[in-house]
């Protein structure tokens, strides 16, 4: 049911389809599954159009302002848009507008992506859920914090949509509905107006294709950068082609014995196939500095929170100033904590992040890249919960770049297969995946 | 004329003073003088008041929140307030309401200060000039881009303000006003709600007094830290006392010949005067690390503009698509600096910068601290211009904090003897200046 863009474009060049057709096609699903759904705090039909519309123009003159002029993307409602509002999940900012878009969306525009709408993000891209159900089974969670973006692009009512990451917002919905997730490197993509500025949090791309994820993030860094100070996200234009890795490392993580037995057999299944396809995996069991990360990451979790809740400590105290019954138990619990921490405690909180990502570099050396599940299971049921987020947490940790494949199916649903790379070396981990999805014979390719 | 803050909290204590009447006399003095000097865009005395009147009763009581609990202090109007507009000194923004306090904002007000109001920014805190005039010479600027908060202090209506600097924009309205700037480390102030999301820009503070301006920095990073992912302000919680630098290099930047003769005299009588009293001086004649330092700075400004214009590509291009004609002139040029560059010239320049700030870190062995000029002279006729930034430059380059000390007068204007410190170590920066401010007997200690 996805809405694969890129495959498509060929056949706007020579006229076969328009953007303008292609999107009435997603927009006829958002009447068809909205109702259910939920993915939208807000969309733009009219606007789309008209954006669809110029973009048929370009391609029909043969002048597309990029590869994906035209393609239906919608923007996590964490992140500011010049024509809709910004509600950020929350009572507070209901209707509220920063008058411009974010540094992302702009680029964006820039790009002649057709902004459809507003996707649904939990309260401040935390935890506190919105009104989102699964596609794959509306009495199920789509995951979060980015759960309307995932839910969107699984029910083909868009090609692709941002998201956010900090704790496991961008993987664990991509999981959750069976699409691809892709969480770049700590400071590849520009957060600018966005209102998630944790030291971890990076935006991150929900799509139907590895190929259409990509571009995405290419064509927003290569007009807006990344972070203010960072180097943004390198690699080509274009898809890295699959490449085989030599090594990769079998990553358990703390939430191991967390996963359902399906679903570490699942995975260990894959493995077993990549070894014969000739990759070498190395475990715990064979490879000392893995251990080493481990056995580091089993603070993924609390080093997350602890870093997290300071880091909110601002805007959560002039939100609570404002209005503190508008706030979730949630965030005034995680206010509490900032504020029973000192400054001191953030910095060895700091310390202990910046050894642990030294430690992980070390693996670089040995293996191209790390596997694991995206999540203990397939969606749980209800919608009060968005899940855990166990398995996603270390690569936000770590800000290395991470994935989720949409490999497994464990009781007819979805479950994805995580690769978590190393920072800055997005590309190779896009070239990576590319070759397991082929050789595990996935279809999002 | 400085409203001196902490030098009157006995008074407080003891019933002799209150910090309402501490408040009135400084709106005695905006209404005095606001009407000519223009330094604020929104006052809230009732607000103002009621906040004094609660720190009266604390101070009563015995339990103040803070050494700064009821010290009037105003806010660059780049910087968002949950209770005034935020105009970022564009008409793009007129009225424009955040709906929330920005992270330093939250933090004074926790700490008990009083927010007089917003203070006059140039546009988006850059180069175009707002009504400000110089309350020491009307007819001249007061420097920019924080020319509100700088001529608000000298002018007695505030004790301290929030300023911001990218180039040059606290030490320079610092030096032209006779006041104390202080630009902390990079990172060391917590930016969150401050529209200048460069990767250099840094939140100061500008004060009648060192001590002032050393509580207000300190009282802000306790509270919200500096920004994600950065240490925070390092140092005591109150002024670090003077301490003699065995040791200063004297910088004399690639401005050197365009400054004033008689500024350059001042600096080198005042620099004589500190060898007297036992500093070693080196120069880039005795010291090769500083000479290959000199070389290095000559780069600090196009640097600075060339890492500054990628970083406003965005937001500058969605206020562009908003309305171009509110844009000025030497935006929408900078804009088309960005424009015309790519992400990698992005990257080869932040490369550049952090060679220079090696090299510069190689210094700190041998010398405490740097000593150069705030400007080239005193502030310049007219308000068209907010001056000169070329002596402030390198230190915004190099992330380095530094002080503008109000040291000398020239043709009866005030100028300011800059020093320049280490990365984080603000707070040993900031004891060599209280040493330097006794032994040249300043009046702003």
């Amino acid at each position: 049911m996805s809405a694969a863009f890129l495959s498509q474009t060929p056949e706007f060049s020579r006229g076969a389809d328009t953007p303008r057709a292609f999107l009435e096609r997603c927009l006829a699903r958002v009447d068809a599954l909205e109702s259910e759904i939920g993915a939208f705090e807000h969309i733009d039909a009219a606007g789309a159009r008209r954006a669809a519309d110029a973009a048929t123009e370009r391609w029909r003159a043969g002048r597309p302002l990029s590869p994906i002029d035209g393609m239906p993307v919608g923007i996590k409602d964490i992140i500011e848009t010049i024509d809709m509002p910004t509600g950020m999940g929350s009572p507070l900012f209901t209707g509220w507008r920063s008058e411009r878009d974010g540094a992302s969306v702009a680029a964006l525009r820039e790009a002649g992506a057709v902004i459809v709408g507003k996707t649904v993000t939990t309260e401040f891209a935390a935890t506190v859920p919105g009104k989102t159900r699964n596609p794959l089974d509306p009495r199920r969670t789509p995951g979060g914090s980015s759960s309307g973006s995932a839910a969107a692009v699984a029910a083909g009512m868009l090609s692709g949509a941002l998201g956010t990451q900090v704790v496991g917002s961008t993987v664990r919905p991509a999981s959750y509905c069976g699409i691809i997730g892709f969480k770049p490197s700590v400071g590849a993509i520009n957060r600018g107006g966005s209102h998630d500025a944790l030291s971890q949090s990076v935006q991150g791309v929900l799509a139907g294709t590895l190929a259409d994820a990509w571009q995405i993030a290419i064509e927003i860094a290569l007009r807006a950068g990344g972070d203010p100070g960072y180097p943004g996200l390198f690699g080509p234009a274009s898809l890295p082609p699959p490449a085989a890795p030599r090594s990769l490392a079998l990553l358990r993580t703390a939430a191991w014995e967390r996963a359902l037995p399906a679903a570490r057999a699942a995975l260990e299944d894959a493995v077993a196939r990549l070894a014969e396809r000739g990759v070498r995996v190395v475990t715990r069991e064979s490879d000392a500095t893995l251990d080493a990360v481990e056995r580091a990451i089993v603070e993924a979790m609390p080093l997350t929170r602890t870093i997290n809740a300071w880091e909110t400590r601002w805007p959560l105290n002039t939100y609570r100033a404002r209005d503190a019954a508008k706030l979730s138990g949630a965030m005034l619990e995680r206010l509490a904590q900032a504020e029973a921490m000192t400054l001191d405690d953030y910095r060895a909180a700091l310390r202990r992040r910046e050894e642990i990502r030294a430690l992980f570099a070390g693996l670089a050396g040995g293996v191209d890249a790390c596997v694991t599940l995206s999540a203990p299971g397939p969606a749980p049921e209800g919608i009060a919960s968005t899940g855990d987020p166990a398995f996603a947490v270390p690569a936000s940790l770590l800000g290395a770049p991470a994935i989720s494949l949409p490999a497994f199916e464990i009781e007819g649903l979805p479950l994805g297969l995580q690769l978590v790379g190393f920072r800055d070396r997005d590309a190779e981990l896009v070239a990576t995946a590319g070759w397991i999805a082929e050789r595990l014979a996935l279809a999002a390719r």
